[in-house]
């Protein structure tokens, strides 16, 4: 399968080949089993708490895919906790991706609707009552009690248009979506 | 407030300090305040679907802290949608931190009970049907249908003592149960 791909766009150019993605849902929906995709991830302890996570295959559109090369995240707790700090929390990495995929949602849509963005900054902060994690009281969940993202944006578009741009952003993201219903997670040993 | 620090581990060493651990159980447990963590980050639109996301500082212990550096992760989308693949996707970050949110419970975890790790690999995959996400088909969602890791851990320990930890690290994990549970996210426009 071939996603087609017309770049002669005029107007607003935020980056986004929106006719690329336009011909992707096309494709797949002529074609839904080329929308089943499966990311992957390999995981390996280096020490303590700290963990390297290797990105590079993922499946789609029919076939098995590749990244244009590894990507390599390290995951540490921080010094106040004793550990060597090495990377970021894993709770913190949960936060860069709802950041990044609601940004790359709000270009995409705003690139739809014809509106040029200047600057999209967001400010995100994800509260957590350790009490949970640590087991000092069980009826504090482990994970966050709420997130707050605040974006801050300049483009040619009114306040309205912006607000709107974002809703249609979060109604689309994956990673909100994750993030605020539950997903099944199976942990298995080999 | 002081978390104290004890080192002189005896037996199995997986580089994690159990007892700067269970010191922070032990002062929070005092002084519950302190467990109030506010994890941040900021994002900074790059162009197209990329974006850059910076991690520094959080708040804990009852005050602004900071990670020994600034660590900035790059998210974007690949080249079979006609990006430039700067970056892992966002929901491929938040199986990155799935896994080290997972395997830092599991050293702990291990270190606590006497289990001296000698490698600890986790291949984690994700399923997403993209018909959600490009608004093909509203029955389906946007985020992962589901989650498997699969760990293959080499340990001082039966299969029974290594399922126990895992067992006990997801019971613990904070991006397993913001994964596994509906978290609230606000997204504001300032």
């Amino acid at each position: 399968m071939t996603i087609t791909t017309h770049t002669n766009q005029t107007g607003p150019d935020n980056g986004v080949n929106v006719e690329a993605l336009l011909g992707a849902r096309e494709a797949m929906t002529a074609m839904p089993a080329a929308a089943a995709f499966t990311f992957e991830a390999q995981s390996e302890w280096i020490n303590g708490t700290h963990t390297r996570t290797t990105v590079e295959e993922f499946f789609g559109i029919g076939e098995q895919q590749r990244h244009r090369r590894a990507f390599e995240l390290d995951t540490d707790h921080p010094e106040i906790f004793a550990s060597e700090d090495q990377g970021i929390t894993p709770p913190e990495m949960v936060l860069v991706g709802l950041a990044g995929c609601l940004t790359a949602g709000i270009a995409s849509v705003a690139q739809h609707r014809g509106i040029q963005l200047r600057s999209v900054k967001a400010s995100i902060e994800g509260n957590m009552d350790l009490q949970g994690m640590l087991g000092i009281d069980g009826d504090v969940r482990n994970g966050f009690s709420g997130i707050t993202v605040r974006y801050d944006i300049d483009a040619n578009a009114s306040r309205e248009q912006i607000e709107a741009v974002i809703a249609q952003s979060q109604k689309r993201s994956p990673v909100f979506d994750v993030v605020t219903n539950p997903t099944t997670v199976a942990v298995e040993l080999v």
